[in-house]
């Protein structure tokens, strides 16, 4: 934390309290936004309930930070079987004082050969780390896969199995950090590492998705931090120059070693993409979905009959990159 | 406008009336972040102030989407000269209620070798065309250029002499887009149309955004088209359809040449990129830059010293693509 510019007496510390500033303001904008919306939000479900193929057609123009990440045979799954989708910020939707930046992303999905869950839903808390950075944290949501089906490779129920043995081990030890460091890996942590380093090129299923989990940081550790932050915000303003042990301690903190099992490293961001971009452009993605559809005319037909009964869906996945720009999308009767 | 599904009784134009809704919330959201922030911006500009190259290393860590536009020749001067910017959104600025989405961006140059200008300043009007859409219009900004520095090759002298023309032409006839398609085009405007047609692979300069002019859209235009939407929006939403000549009456006029004299087609995106992500997140890219600087920490200072003197900086040209990820930066001593 040395001055970036001893010269003109500005620390860092003073350039990062004005981003605090300015981030408090938007943390406020994105609460107003959140209640201004919500009812327009309810309009929307109820008009493009009416549509059919609403969601898959939004899917197939999603944007290149989320388009990315869904691969052909996820493809296949969405577009034949993705009901609905929303986006609820979860911590100021009951009226309590939670942060706005938290998000519960729910997919809903009709009967697929693929899983029995009708719901998918996936919660990412906003959390402050003791060093003072944000992030979004979550847990493990298990998919229910269909004999043969899953689509993960064994890695989402690894990641759910994981991290419940961490849970139990952690209620037994009382710290689960401190437990971690001292005890070896077990034999699934080694497996599901195994997993994760054999991961091919094409990379991994957008259901791995579900498996995201983020900084280990609960929702008293991130309190702490925040009284913390606000606690020195308060003294740099009225001039008193905190001590900088806190720093000293997060950086010894720092050498978690949850993200190296993590099966969906940008979990966050695909998590932003999806409530900052999919779910308010929905809309503008559909009409361009449907000016999409009306240049290139193409009949698909014939695939979508074979969409049901396809056996080996796993051959698409050598079909390259993820673009799903003209994906077999049943053709709505005009 | 053809309903997108028949079957489900759901229009285009119900879609549409949903994302104006949304649009209204958006609008008033900006208003309320614009003065929110306006205080922290102040303080903000007070720090910064007092940090030598502040915003030259902002923008030598600018995202892709400001950065492919500035060619090495334009990140001499900027590096050497561009003491600061700002961003105001100026129809709401002086208490009056106008669009919070037109911006004016203002550069302030140290003395250069490049132009005589100290001050730069580009407005972008938010306006509704007649077919409904909206978009940023502006007026070109003339440089004055010091002998053989014209960095634009003369294409935003001869736009900014197109469109003195222009104007003056619309006052004589009234109506200067019907004059205009009557009246062959001006030596000027051909000259400036072959400029842009005998444009390089390698882009034009950053400069040129100065001559963006966008669609001809006058402020009474735009407010007849937002009254004409506005008064649609309520017969629609009390259950009158309103009768669509409107639609076709835009179409005709979309034959507008306007666009195909324009030497910055995407001035308008650019003008976003600044305004949305340079201006709030300056804080984040000056650090990000301080630590690239402290990875790579090479020293330039012998660069630094012709900075001043060079003279042929039109060589630069030949470097290839703009990136200006490790410019030859001033060091600061620390």
């Amino acid at each position: 934390m040395a001055a970036p510019t001893e010269e003109a007496n500005v620390t860092y510390e003073d350039l990062a309290d004005l981003e605090r500033d300015f981030d408090d303001v938007e943390t406020e904008i994105i609460r107003r936004q959140a209640a201004l919306t919500k009812p327009l939000y309810e309009k929307r479900q109820k008009v493009i309930a009416k549509i059919p193929n609403f969601w898959p057609l939004v899917f197939e123009q999603a944007p290149p930070d989320i388009d990315q990440y869904i691969l052909p045979s996820d493809s296949a799954v969405l577009l034949s079987s993705l009901n609905s989708i929303s986006v609820s910020r979860f911590e100021i939707e009951d009226g309590t004082d939670g942060d706005p930046r938290s998000i519960a992303i729910q997919m809903n999905f009709a009967d697929n050969e693929y899983f029995e869950d009708k719901v998918l839903e996936k919660k990412f808390w906003y959390r402050h780390s003791k060093d003072g950075d944000a992030s979004l944290v979550s847990e493990p949501v298990p998919i229910k896969w269909k004999a043969g089906k899953d689509l993960t490779q064994g890695m989402l129920d690894l990641v759910v199995k994981v991290w419940e043995q961490e849970k139990s081990q952690a209620q037994t030890n009382g710290d689960s950090k401190k437990a971690k460091k001292t005890q070896e890996w077990s034999p699934d942590q080694k497996a599901l590492m195994e997993k994760i380093q054999a991961t091919g090129l094409g990379g991994v299923s957008f259901f791995c998705w579900f498996g995201y989990r983020g900084e280990n940081i609960s929702a008293e550790e991130s309190r702490l931090a925040i009284e913390k932050i606000q606690k020195e915000r308060a003294q740099r303003a009225s001039g008193e120059a905190p001590e900088l042990k806190a720093v000293v301690e997060a950086e010894e903190e720092d050498e978690d070693e949850e993200t190296s099992l993590e099966i969906f490293p940008d979990g966050d961001e695909l998590a932003v993409a999806i409530s900052d971009e999919l779910w308010p452009n929905a809309i503008r993605y559909f009409t361009q979905a449907q000016e999409a559809d009306a240049v290139s005319d193409v009949d698909f037909e014939e695939e979508d009959e074979d969409d049901m009964d396809e056996e080996d869906d796993d051959d698409d996945e050598d079909e390259g990159e993820a673009s799903t720009k003209e994906p077999p999308l049943k053709k709505r009767k005009a």
